[in-house]
């Protein structure tokens, strides 16, 4: 079938790339003229027959609303968007709004796979209504992975966007607690090769993993991430999770942990050690570092 | 080879069966004369040819202790102890001294795999010294998994149980992540049929792993969990992981926070809680539940 | 001054009562006929002379909105409107524009002090434009503790609540901190008088505080806390907290779990507990409870 | 009455003069001539008449234990030993073992006062035999309190020290909580005036504490804490309160994450954070600091 595709960086290029493999047809726009199929968005829409099913690809947040603001204005009705970036699933809702004043169709799908998904295919969440999803489903089974596993119609408009979200929230678990267990390693130093159990764990254990098998491969190529500095960003997703969590009281110890070990990476000192430091000075004399 | 096995029950008796399915000889002793190939752990020494390697296979704490205690009577210089059990990496040395006074070699493995061990081998992690482990290499060759993974030596006596033990804080920081999400997404609703989510999350996705494989197992199985109670134990492995990291001043929160999730899982009420309910009261005249 | 007060119920009523205890006007209009001095919200603001000042003091979210709302028809330009209620500080801004629409000020406080304000005085944080909290002062003094603490001016709109929102997340952790102790302490047996330990804290420790003087009444008057259930409810402040962290990406490890414990407290079974128990039985056949 | 004063630093040293200016009679010993009485601890046994009370007051661990196996040589049965050190409880245990063999009598003391004991007085929390306690109790009274709280005897030995324990871990906590919402107001810049917040709360609120007092003073001096690092040691008994918790299944969220905070801010990098970093650029090709 035929895709518009909205956005060709890292992830909407290689996505483009594996619908094109699966041949179907892409026609793609992106601000920057040199991998653009097309010079703007409304000649995208124009390049398309109708109905017309448009991915949207770019930032979440105000590049997405805008994108999809005037996509609103550019198609017609009958056509159906996409949303394939990370936007907040109660962003979803608004722009499902929007877009059904003009009868056009909207659809969030959670995509994960990284830089790995143009090989391994991507990891496919989505939301939205059962027509519509199964109008898209040859794009979707493009960009899946083969066999049974890698797709799910989670439920109506936002699904697929908050079931990417909890995904990411699980991920940074799971990525703490492989963190928190090589730190432990390397400190206690009652393990001589800390690589080589990393390494030996990916089969037989409890803890094998595509995550485990990534910090292998980061270990072999540097046993002790020397080169490397303890800060972390993230994405967005943690955070919305945390307040998802918090919304509903759900306790979530775990992922917001995780998350708060990424905020005091960036930090340059913590603030609130200053304080603690103070107290101690204050109570007993201790000590400050000044 | 030729090995003596202590210990015949779930872990120790599948683990002889497929080192006896490696084509080697194990020489089996049991509490339980049902399963029990001679009648005493004497016996047993005495059916096995100098030098022997006798892996000990029972619960840890004083069942090992006691074992241990017998075999440094039983045993012949020369000879070798491996304790594949769940003990803690401190009681390794103490066993090895003991054994060393005696010219008697001592190996600890700890042993990953459970009840799939027996198909899809058993991951090992060793610790003791390079003859030791070479001498035992067939018995590990047997019953690890077949490939490249599952087995490593990772340093002196001791190394084996402190790996296992990382491993398994390790664990339990990634099954709270997995929890922590299921909840979240069951709570809120969103997400309409959570079971095919997971299941979707098996292949492309950065959670892919063999816990979700099983959770996803669970969920096949019974898709709320209803029949299960918020429960769990823990096996020991948690507590020492986070008591070695208090001990060398190493954060672990995610770890930590799981260990705590199931202390909490195990109470009828939370004391704690009592005190909070009667602080709200105090200051506020909040009602309380009585 | 002359004062109109909005909603008479535990807080309102007794800060009715020490604002005419210093020599104050207070007009009071509540939904209970029984307790209101007038019959309606218009009537209120008849019964005072310009320019006006409108203390509401009813339950934060739609009752707060709905209540302002109809102040800005009843007020005229000049006069002030006080939420002293517990909104969220983000509500103040839309309150505060809504009002200087029609040239009605507004200042939002935050006040603490539960059912010992009335006896002790009330803690105010406030935040608005100098000219209204200047204009205000009587009865800021009126309400106060004695003495130079008790009372800040904190900032423009939104401060006073900011300021109270994170008072209460300090105290949930304090709070926790106490319950975790006192469980602690309750677990080992090893100290036999618990309620006396708490008592003779009081003074010369590090720990001193009101919510330990609380905690003590608390164990004179029930040993054991045994006639409480471990049940917490949250009022919203915390969650506040712990989201206004996550946007700020400050992490706040302690306050967090403290709210995290509260959400258990009130779940009957752990969602997140019995996947936990689902793995372990998947992996290793561990029993599980039913 | 007359006691024997082992250890004249900061604690040991004002200890001794406000229990001289209760009017009793303090021989003190120390490694330094310049403060010590007398040239050894057996010049001390043989300055007091019997039956003789000591106290230690030096560093936990090795010096206590020297300390402690030196008196048990130079008393007499009938004399008693006070440990009011920071020792671990279960050091009581042997401690009084090898005292009673000789008969002599334990008693431990935790003390909570820093530099300002002298002035306030000390809180003691005490363990041991009634006998030895009734003995001991006008030194007690001299170093507590005025007023009825900062004395309790908490149960048998190891019951002051645990208190002790438990009472750091609640000032753990306790101190954090402060931290966090300090870090959170200075975040947000919503509250123009941070110090006169905090200043504000000494009175009025659920809050007001000794800690508060201090956080106040410390903002009074340097309103940012700008002179200071955010780097903080750990006295040991937040490791213990930790690790007793840990060994009886009582789950410590708050007090652990002040712990693990605190670990945390004498980490010039993140080994965690590093494994976090390299995980993000094996799976997303994020960019990672180096």
């Amino acid at each position: 079938m035929e895709l518009g595709m909205i956005g060709l960086g890292r992830m909407g290029g290689n996505m483009a790339k594996r619908i094109r493999q699966a041949g179907h047809t892409v026609v793609g726009y992106d601000r920057d003229p040199a991998v653009s199929d097309v010079g703007s968005l409304e000649e995208l829409t124009q390049r398309l027959s109708a109905p017309r099913a448009v991915w949207v690809m770019v930032p979440a947040g105000d590049p997405t609303r805008a994108t999809i603001d005037r996509l609103a204005e550019a198609l017609d009705a009958g056509d159906v968007v996409i949303d394939g970036g990370n936007s907040h699933y109660e962003d979803d809702q608004k722009h499902a709004e929007l877009l059904a004043k003009r009868g056009i169709g909207f659809v969030d799908v959670g995509v994960s796979g990284g830089v790995w998904g143009l090989q391994n295919g991507y990891a496919l969440m989505v939301g939205g209504d059962d027509e519509h999803v199964k109008h898209l489903m040859p794009i979707f089974e493009a960009l899946k992975p083969e066999g049974e596993y890698g797709f799910v119609h989670a439920g109506a408009v936002g699904a697929g966007h908050f079931a990417k979200m909890v995904h990411n929230g699980i991920e940074y678990g799971m990525m703490q607690a492989f963190a928190e267990g090589w730190e432990l390693l390397e400190a206690s130093g009652v393990v001589k090769n800390v690589p080589e159990t990393f390494h030996s764990w990916r089969e037989g254990t409890v803890i094998r993993s595509w995550l485990l098998d990534l910090a292998d491969r980061a270990l072999q190529e540097d046993a002790e991430l020397a080169h490397l500095k303890g800060y972390a960003q993230d994405s967005g997703e943690g955070r919305w999770t945390v307040q998802a969590a918090v919304d509903l009281a759900v306790p979530l110890p775990v992922i917001t942990a995780s998350l708060f070990a990424r905020f005091a990476s960036r930090q340059d000192d913590s603030p609130a050690m200053k304080m603690i430091a103070a107290l101690r000075n204050q109570f007993g004399g201790h000590a400050v570092e000044t």
